[in-house]
Order: C-alpha cells, then sequence, then structure tokens
C-alpha cells in the first residue's frame, strides 16, 4: 500500500469533478513513475491518455494497490475482482459504509479483504499520501491543499478534515512529511495495524495520530507502549470532554472511553499528548529535529527585554527551570559582552545586537554545564537580526548536542527568516508559550525514554 | 503628540542609518502632510530636502510635538530650548537614562518636561505610531516592519521589543490599528497617563497594555476599573511567575508585585488577561469586531466532523457550553439539508457543503433562542468551500447580533480565504482551541459590562 509501483484507479474517468479523475490526475501531476491502471466499467479506451480497462482482471500484470472510488454498492464486487486479480492492497475512498448504517456492506468489504488476505484500508477515507514514491489518494482539488515536503513527520488520522488541514499546515511549515494515512472506518486496517507500520518504518521519526476511539483499545495501548520505546508518539484525541465525547459519538460512534482512563495511560507510557491541532505542529517539528535530553534547565537569550520576560514566565508555567549561569561562563560573557548587556539569564543581548553577538553567547551558554536546552528569542525587526544571525541560529541548532528552539515573532521579514531557519533543521515558533510548551513536551518525553532505558 | 500638525526632530541627520535619518525619511514615506522640521546642531542647510534647523528656537512656528533623538547628555539642553520656544509636546526616543543607571539625567528631563507643563514621552522607548495622521517616530528599519491598517486597537507598551513585535504581527491581521505607544522609562508620561487617553480618544475601541510593573499602581487600577466599563482592556504582563518576576526587576527595574494580587485585581475590573503575545492578537480581534453577549452557549457548525468534535472540547475546557438546538430550528434545518448531515450540535454539515448549505444552517442557527454565539469551522480544503462561502460567513458574522468567530485551518488557499473574511470584520482563527478561548474572553467581558450595568 505504501509506495507502490503499480496502481489500479477504479472509478478513473475522463470527467472533470469526479473522484476518479482527481486521484488519477493527482498521480499525474505529482510525477508517479509506478505504473497506472485506470479501470472504469464503462469501457473507456483511454483515460487521461493513459490505457483503461474495464476489470482489474484484465489487466494482466502485478497490482501493488488498487484505490476503489465507485459507489458503495459496487465495492464488494470491486473488492472480489481485486482478491481474484491477485491485487496485493486495496484503498477504499467511497463512503456510504458503517458512517451512514451500512453495516452490512461493510461487514462484506471486510469478509472479502480476509478471504484474499488483502490489506484494506478504509472505507470512507482519504487515504495515504506517500512523497517519497509520490503515491497520493487524496481527492481533494490540489489547488486547495499546500503540498508538504518529504520529511520525517507521519501522521494518521480516521478524520479526514483534522488530516487534510494538518497536512495543508504541515506544508507551510519548516518540517517534512513520510506518510499521510487517513483511514476512515477502519474495517480492516485499523489503529493498531497503522502504529506497527509506523513503528518499523525508517522513514518515520515522529508519529501524530488523530484519534476519538479505537477499537482494539488494549492492543492500542500495547502498540503505543512497544513504540514510544523508539520513537516520538503524539495523540491528539477528540472527545476528551463530555460534550466533546458526545460529539464524537456521534461524528464516528466511537466510544471515546474516559478521558481520565486514557490520559493516565498516556502519561504512562510517554506519549505526548496535544490539545489543540497547533499543539500537534508545535511539538512534531520539535521532536522530528531537535536532540533528546532528560534535563529541565533551558537558558533564555533574546535581544529584546521584554520577550525575555515572558519566555521566562512561559518555561516556568511548563514546569521548567530558568538556570544560573556557571562563574566561568558568566566571567567570558562579561568579556566579551558590551557593557550594556546585564550577564545574567535571561540574556539580553538588547536590541543592538548582531550575529556577531548572538554567536559569542550561544557558544559560551550552549557549553555551560548548568544548561540542558536553550531558547533563543531573535526578533528580525532590530537594526543587528539579519540572515548572518539566522545562519548562527541554524549553525547551533544542528551542531549542538542540546536540543535549541528559535523565538521569531513579526511579519514578512521575520517570516522569509522564519522559514530560512526551519528549513534547515531548528524549529522556530511565533510566541514565547508555544515555544515552551514544545520543549517541556521534549524533555518530558526524553524523560521518559530514559525511564524505560531507551536513552 | 497624537496627530500633530507640526513635528520637529531634534537630531535629523542626512547619514543613513543614524535614528534621526530614519524618523525622518520614515515621515516622508508615510505621506506626512504636517510640517516637517528637521534639527541638527551640525547647521546643515538641508536635510532630506527639506529646510533645517540648528536649534528648534530658530523655528519660529507653531510645534505640535519635536522628537528627540540625539545622545543623551544633549538631552536636557534640547528640552529646555523646546519648552523656551513653547513646543507643546516631546518623545525622548534616545536611551542612555535611568535603564542604565542615568537616573539623575532622567530626573533633570522630568523636572524640564514639568516645568514648562510639557508632556514628555520616554526616555527609551520607540514612541508612537499614529496612522491616521501617518505620525510614526519608530526607527526601525521600514522593510523589518509590516506596517499594519487603520482600525480600533490601540497597543502601549513598555518594552519597544514587545511593542514592534506586536506591531508586525497586528499587520499581518485582518484589523487594525488605532494608536502604538512605546513609553519605555515612563520619566513622565506613565501608565496611567496613557490609559487615560486612551479610554477618552474616539479611535480606540480596544486596548492592549504589555506591561511588567507600573508606577502608580493605585491610580493605575482605578483607571483601568473606569475604562473597562466602557471598553475592553487586554493586559498582557511579564513577571507572573517568580523567576520572570526576576527577570522582569533586571529588565526594567519594575516590580512586578504580587502576581495573584495583579491577577485577582485584573480578574475583578473585568480586564481580559492574555499569558502569551499570540492570545493578544486572538482576542484583541473578537473585542474589536464581535458584539458583545453574556450568554455562554456557543454554537458549532462545521464542513469536518473531527475539527466539530475537537471544537466541542475547546469550548468545555474554556467554561463554554454547547447548547441543544430548539426543536422548532431541529424541524426547519431536517427539511433542509440533506440526509448525510446529523442535525445536532456541532452541526457537521459534511464534506460537500457549499455556500447554500452553509447559509441555510447559519440562518437557522443564529435565529435560535438557545444559541448565544457561533464558532463556525469552514474548512476550504473541502470541494464545495470556496469564496462564496467566505461571503456567507461574511454576511452572518457582520449582520448578525450575536457574536460570531471563523476556525479555518491550513495552507495558502485557506489564508486567501482568512484574509478576506478577517478585513470584512469577522476574526478567522488557526484553531479551535484558539476561538474558544477568544470567544470565552469575549463572553466574560460582556458579563462584567453587564454586573457594573453598562450592558
Amino acid at each position: 500500500m505504501m509506495h507502490p509501483r503499480s496502481v489500479a484507479i477504479i472509478g478513473a474517468s475522463n470527467t472533470r469533478g469526479k473522484v476518479g479523475h482527481i486521484i488519477l490526475q493527482n498521480y499525474l501531476d505529482a510525477g508517479f513513475d509506478g505504473k497506472l491502471y485506470p479501470v472504469n466499467i464503462k469501457g473507456d479506451k483511454q483515460i487521461l491518455g493513459i490505457k483503461a480497462y474495464k476489470s482489474v482482471l484484465g489487466i494482466k500484470a502485478n497490482i501493488d494497490l488498487a484505490v476503489i472510488a465507485i459507489p458503495a454498492e459496487g465495492v464488494p464486487m470491486a473488492m472480489e475482482q481485486c482478491g481474484k486479480a491477485g491485487v496485493k492492497s486495496t484503498i477504499v475512498v467511497s463512503g456510504g459504509f458503517s458512517e451512514v448504517g451500512a453495516t452490512d456492506l461493510q461487514d462484506r468489504l471486510a469478509a472479502i479483504a480476509k478471504k484474499y488476505n488483502m490489506p484494506t484500508l478504509g472505507p470512507n477515507c482519504l487515504g495515504v499520501m506517500d512523497p517519497r514514491s509520490r503515491s497520493d489518494t487524496l481527492f481533494l482539488p490540489s489547488f486547495k491543499l499546500d503540498k508538504p515536503r518529504i520529511g520525517g513527520v507521519s501522521f494518521a488520522a480516521q478524520s479526514g478534515a483534522v488530516g487534510s488541514t494538518v497536512l495543508d499546515l504541515i506544508s507551510n511549515e519548516g518540517f517534512g512529511l513520510a506518510r499521510f494515512i487517513s483511514y476512515g472506518n477502519a474495517a480492516v486496517v485499523d489503529e493498531v495495524d497503522i502504529l506497527h507500520y509506523l513503528a518499523n518504518d525508517k522513514d518515520t521519526k515522529v508519529i501524530v495520530f488523530y484519534i476519538e476511539g479505537v477499537k482494539r483499545g488494549r492492543e492500542f495501548i500495547e502498540m503505543v507502549k512497544r513504540t514510544t520505546r523508539v520513537k516520538p508518539v503524539i495523540v491528539i484525541k477528540g472527545g476528551t470532554t463530555p460534550a466533546g465525547a458526545t460529539a464524537a459519538h456521534s461524528h464516528t460512534a466511537a466510544l471515546a472511553g474516559s478521558n481520565e482512563a486514557y490520559s493516565a495511560v498516556f502519561r504512562q507510557f510517554g506519549v505526548v499528548q496535544a490539545d489543540d491541532i497547533s499543539d500537534v505542529l508545535h511539538y512534531a517539528k520539535v521532536l522530528d529535529t531537535q536532540p533528546a535530553t532528560t534535563g529541565n534547565r533551558v537558558a533564555i537569550i533574546t535581544n529584546g527585554g521584554g520577550t525575555g520576560v515572558l519566555a521566562t514566565d512561559a518555561l516556568y508555567r511548563n514546569g521548567l527551570v530558568l538556570p544560573e549561569l556557571s562563574k566561568e561562563s558568566k566571567e567570558t560573557l562579561k568579556r566579551m559582552m558590551p557593557s550594556t548587556v546585564n550577564i545574567t539569564l535571561p540574556l539580553d543581548l538588547v536590541g543592538d545586537a548582531d550575529d556577531k553577538r548572538f554567536s559569542d553567547a550561544l557558544g559560551v551558554v550552549s557549553a555551560d554545564p548548568n544548561v540542558d536546552a536553550l531558547m533563543v528569542i531573535a526578533l528580525f525587526q532590530t537594526p543587528g537580526a539579519d540572515s548572518r544571525v539566522a545562519e548562527t541560529l541554524i549553525h547551533y541548532g544542528t551542531q549542538s548536542p542540546k536540543p535549541l528552539v528559535v523565538v521569531s515573532i513579526g511579519g514578512s521579514y521575520t517570516l522569509a527568516h522564519k522559514n530560512m531557519i526551519e528549513s534547515s533543521g531548528v524549529p522556530v515558533y511565533d510566541s514565547p508559550g508555544s515555544a515552551a510548551s514544545s520543549l517541556a513536551a521534549l524533555i518530558r518525553y526524553g524523560q521518559y525514554r530514559h525511564r524505560v532505558g531507551t536513552l
């Protein structure tokens, strides 16, 4: 199902706007270089310029993946044909199954998948996006959704809406996607299977999961426990409040379960819990790029005093500590810094700080034994802050063995530098609060890994 | 000091990079149409093409404002000359006063201002930006800082760094600025004076204040109490934690005071408290544009089920309630909506919702007596969501007597619509959590106004 070399699209169409048209067109637009087999019962000779088939049975070639995008009532027959043709896996994007009460139809689909031992995603899902192989079954108009770059974060979601919006958000951040999996009704492949796959996927460094409820709760927890020993799992769970749980039940018939129970188990097994969609991105980018640590002493370096004060408050609120610099560091800094710089943390480099001053401060502070991690506030509105300051932050953020996050707040000039820094592997936040909560997530996860003996 | 018709710039210079050059150039770039008088002791005949003076005493005309941007030691003499010349107000952007221990120099400055009864802002500040009169004393390179549109939000900050970053952020949001005031050391004009001014300023609809500590605490609280009766005051306070308070003391020698005491007083007098810089923007835009309400029953309408679940959780976490629709509303909606739409809140219009379905739903739900406010989640990745949906949201968000906020999450296509909606006066959020906390701020403030009898 992932990195397929040959894909049949059942329901492919020459008619603009049809789901099967969008999917085939997206494969072509993405430059997919495997084999494509459009399948349409109407018997078109060609679809979008490619030889078409009436049924997968006519293809007579190895098919890694069949994407099924036809009305629900036709899906069982198409699945049977896939099974007979030896198709390796299927993704059923069609809706009209258990989510509208048609559980019988869904059961038939599941039975066929099992009979042929054919992994099947869906129904009622967006399917997968696998940027390395350029396999992409999302049937959203491509102009509405920015495409993410290739990277280490995998994202799995029951909900197509949450999935596609997060995908679109990720595309505008400086980190990249490993796999996107929207699994819908989970008739066959479910949360446990997906987590198992991602835990063993070498391209996936960070796993993000949106769930409302899980079908095999015990197995899911067991899989979470095994996974968090080796890579971070960020969970955003819908239905964590009583009203939300009712809404979740109405949405996917998920039994959201007791939030306290979930939350306690997640905490016990090192899951990074996100409450809001924005948190998911904040946590993913630091876990994807920055080294693990178990220490919670965070040094703040800033070129704007007031922002340093707010950042100190934010550290404290997130259970982190602003340390004292060592005597040696203070003496060295005193020699290096102008008299306007007060040698204490938060270290305020003041408004005329340039790359030299940032570099001097970062060199000393990142080597200080009292410091476990760094938050650098670089306000690009000030006269001395430019792309050389950004280069300096990239250097320390990628070379230092201690985690480093950047806070840069502002408009277009700032965003240009944010993009430069982040696409080089150093996370940038637009407020001290999100930077502090992200560092706290990284540190708590490091402490968990240390506790279970894998760090 | 605000909307001056004539401005003297003391320290104006033909040398690029000098503070006095940047300020004069910014006045010219902004199209300031009052009189400009460059003043420089060196005796240049012209500065940037404008007749220059050696001293304000030579100008022989009415001067509403003198901006002083010369080394600290020269400031008292310049102030004396301003006083003698009958200058109405001064802004001292120069640093080198109490913030570096030169309290004597600052006391002399204050004494001269008092002797001539000359309102003086600073020293050690960025001064003011008054977009209506195009008066702007900020000496930051203009390419680094986006300029906000004209609007109803005024922002006052001790800290230049916090001030300029928030200004830059506001410029990229769909709401506009009334006044920006960076007041630095507050030797003469202080927090109480500024709040008094903004409370009575008809262009200011929402006041935002960044403070670390205030000099006249009792008077400030009294002024806050009077102001919040008529317009919202958002305070972001640095030094709300013990570590942050220490940092604040080191930054501005502010005695941050007991956080509990501040927070309790602020709550008692209806202040909207923001913890993080991002909250300031979130709260300001809903308070600037949406009508007041005292009810906390928020209806959620969405075209993405999972996001509706997360939004319900977010409402609950912020002390808000998801109501039941009235029997009449349910019956009407049942007639209007396709069978795929489940008639309950959160109302999931499902993925193929277009402007007609949004409009039908908004018409019924916004008129429902069980509903006090609306959160509409419009995911623009879905096929039916386009600029007609945005128009529909603008219609209800500006015409309905109930507050309405929009959640739209995503990349470039989404941001284009966010900009369209927000610049028309309807706030748009990028996560359910920030939308819920902003609605909660609006509602709590409405309840306060009701309690004190001004709503």
